[in-house]
């Protein structure tokens, strides 16, 4: 299959355009106004406010730390612990393993939106509960997630969104997801050299697939400096486009930061062989088998929280 | 001499008030209006936009990177470099060493305002410029000055403030200074255990002195969970006192910062021995040698731009 975005091939890095649509779908096509459309397209990124009320929020956080408890002492490569200590950062695939986020990712807020951005039916590719703790949450270098997928998954091209529903409160101070507003729009080939099942550290700590300093100068420069913070209170949800730059800085403030963490691909985007010599990722980091489009549905989690209690 | 701030000294951390005034000037007694110092003695902060102009800022920048070129193969423990790099981070002493900061560090602008925050004459105990370079910024993990100035180099009561000019713009995702305000209120008795000549690595790293996340927490709390950041445009100067509880994020923006950093102290705060069996940290750290009031000077910074080109 033709590589449209090769990357890592070459010892010089360099940068070329996106080669498919920023947005796929129209306003007539699901719940997002022509406005938020054109913010979305030009930026890459699109942030609401509290989609989820603070009932919702209550149940949700109750669930992940839950889930987080429940995988305390499972030593498995889809649960992610902090270097240097037991404590979990990360579950991977939850829209499986577990009912309540299974039925979360297909809630019909979120995959309209991910159908209207796409343009198509949808799937998820990934999912994931993040904890970041307070005093010590690790800095994330930048990095485009699709260079990642394409290269090392083999999704083939630009029609996926990451959405991130935010479970604590992010404040500039602690540690919020940065954005190059634009950057999606460009594609940053990364210097050659992912080392095979590189992965296993990479989830800790970014060392392939990493931009150079000169593209990012370039990217920054591009969107005129503006550098964005997805800041905002619990309940709030941010889709991404796969390709913008993003990463977070470390997290000294005693605030931690919790968020549920869904890849949605477009059904049409299936993950092909790896752009590159490596093996396929384990399923847990990119979804292959038994691919099938989300069917929306309602789930009301304010009243899932009077049955709990 | 008594000790009036013990720490490290118990196995345990704990929480004391402030033994000492938080404002020891009038509105009389200097530039700053009654609003000013209010704000200041609640804050244990105050910051003041553009007190140098774009053509001073120049000037400054300057000077700063001459100094750093000057000192490119310097290697002496006041020239501070990056963790495994040569890149140099700070240069101590530049109030002794270069003629330009010596007079720049008894500038009127900056001498009365430190003198109407201290009640008295001061003196430069420490000086320093700084280079926190773009994309590998390290975090600076929260800290009391005072509680290192007082344990290891002996200062007697807080009654020192820190002043820090910046050369270039402080944004939110750059790794601005953090400040927990009315923190300076209360005293962090650390943990015990600082191995002697520590400062070395510890001007690299925090490692002793370092505050525990309990009393951190107490004292996000007590500031209504209010981190405040030094954010605004080159040429601004920010005081803070010596007491509060500070430090800053990692940078991975492009955005490299960098500032002149002066701390005043009171001529009736001198250095006595340190409160700890340690032996007193170098000249370059604590000024003890020649100690002499400062008479503060018109200095015109812009002036000496047409000199120069």
């Amino acid at each position: 299959m033709t590589d449209f975005y090769p990357s890592r091939i070459s010892a010089t890095p360099s940068i070329m355009e996106r080669k498919d649509p920023g947005l796929y779908g129209s306003k007539d096509s699901g719940p997002l106004k022509h406005q938020e459309l054109d913010f979305y397209e030009q930026n890459g990124y699109i942030f609401f406010e509290k989609l989820f009320s603070d009932d919702e929020v209550d149940v949700l956080r109750k669930k992940l730390d839950g889930t987080m408890d429940d995988h305390k002492s499972v030593d498995k490569p889809h649960v992610v612990r902090e270097q240097g200590s037991d404590e979990i950062r990360s579950i991977f695939d939850v829209h499986k393993n577990t009912e309540f986020f299974q039925k979360l990712s297909a809630h019909e807020k979120l995959v309209n939106i991910a159908q209207q951005l796409l343009g198509s039916q949808v799937y998820i590719n990934q999912s994931r509960i993040n904890f970041k703790p307070g005093f010590k949450g690790k800095e994330f270098y930048w990095h485009s997630d699709f260079e990642t997928w394409h290269v090392e998954d083999g999704m083939p091209r630009m029609r996926a969104v990451s959405c991130s529903i935010i479970l604590t409160d992010n404040y500039e101070y602690n540690g919020p997801l940065m954005l190059i507003p634009g950057s999606q729009n460009y594609y940053v080939q990364c210097a050659s050299g992912t080392p095979d099942s590189h992965f296993e550290q990479s989830l800790k700590k970014q060392e392939f697939g990493t931009p150079d300093h000169n593209s990012l100068k370039w990217l920054v420069g591009k969107s005129n400096g503006r550098i964005d913070r997805a800041t905002g209170p619990a309940g709030s949800v941010l889709f991404f486009e796969s390709n913008i730059m993003h990463g977070s800085s470390g997290n000294i403030s005693p605030f931690p930061r919790s968020n549920v963490f869904f890849v949605f691909n477009s059904i049409e985007n299936k993950l092909e062989q790896p752009f590159s010599e490596l093996s396929p990722r384990p399923e847990f980091l990119a979804n292959r088998e038994n691919v099938k489009p989300i069917q929306p549905q309602a789930f009301d989690l304010s009243k899932k929280l009077v049955h709990l209690s």
